[in-house]
């Protein structure tokens, strides 16, 4: 399956349907990120979905946008948020050096999905990774979302590691 | 478990056994770290270990050493790195604008296992990660390396997620 990342082009449905538009996010898009993370949870609310220009959030935000191995991104169709996503890119020993590129907080509209757009989302990860000389994309998904693994699977992810979390506080 | 993680003092087998300190790894380090990676490897060779200061290494430790986000860390036990470990602190938008904290590159000398190294380790980690306010402390392990398993539930870890890579390149 790596072939579909060889370039966007070679995906073949991305002819067939709009394909969104991946930029950074702004704080005019905390309110679509906030609201669609509390409609995708799987733990209760535990977002601020009153106030999604809070400190806290605008906090995030102003550290994401000042760390160049912070990605914060929306996919956008027609001029619309449907999609969002985290990249963080880290440097570490092992592989002789390498960075990795973690994806957190993959999250599209309800209403938007079954269009490719986390395809598009994922495949823009893959590449962006690629252009950083990444040696590796990683994510982790809720033992529960099965769905969700067969997407990654799909796009050639192994699944083979277990994710451990440990809430604090 | 999580008394656990309360402060060093509550841990019981710190009394009996000898305590590693835990400090920044230097370039000094690097050979042991290498080494170490090269020994618990799981997909073959994958490091240099004739030169564990060359480029790729010495650029990766100084990427880590410029980024306040990343710890690269030695447990060391008189005198000697007997273990390692790496934190990457990381800003989101979810739970209220939340950092996390996610620890890679965990690993402990084979002749100095069953010491409680890994253990001091991990409370050091997430004691690290609280003083930061991270509302979350997260990692993968392979999933044949049920020994860790084991281990990281026994610290309260929730195991939780399915972990995906992908290799690129």
């Amino acid at each position: 399956m790596l072939y579909t990342f060889a370039g966007s082009r070679s995906i073949p449905t991305k002819s067939t349907m709009p394909a969104p538009h991946i930029r950074p996010a702004t704080a005019e898009d905390l309110a679509f990120i906030v609201n669609l993370i509390e409609a995708d949870g799987m733990v209760g609310s535990t977002e601020d979905t009153a106030n999604p220009q809070g400190p806290g959030y605008m906090a995030a935000l102003a550290a994401i946008e000042a760390d160049p191995n912070q990605l914060l991104l929306i996919a956008e169709l027609d001029g619309q948020p449907v999609g969002t996503f985290q990249l963080t890119f880290t440097p570490g020993i092992s592989r002789k050096g390498a960075w990795r590129c973690t994806i957190e907080g993959v999250h599209v509209s309800p209403e938007h999905r079954n269009k490719k757009i986390g395809e598009t989302m994922m495949v823009w990860a893959v590449e962006t990774a690629r252009a950083r000389n990444c040696v590796m994309v990683q994510l982790t998904s809720n033992k529960a979302r099965t769905n969700a693994h067969r997407f990654y699977n799909r796009l050639g992810f192994k699944q083979s590691h277990e994710g451990f979390k440990l809430m604090l506080g």
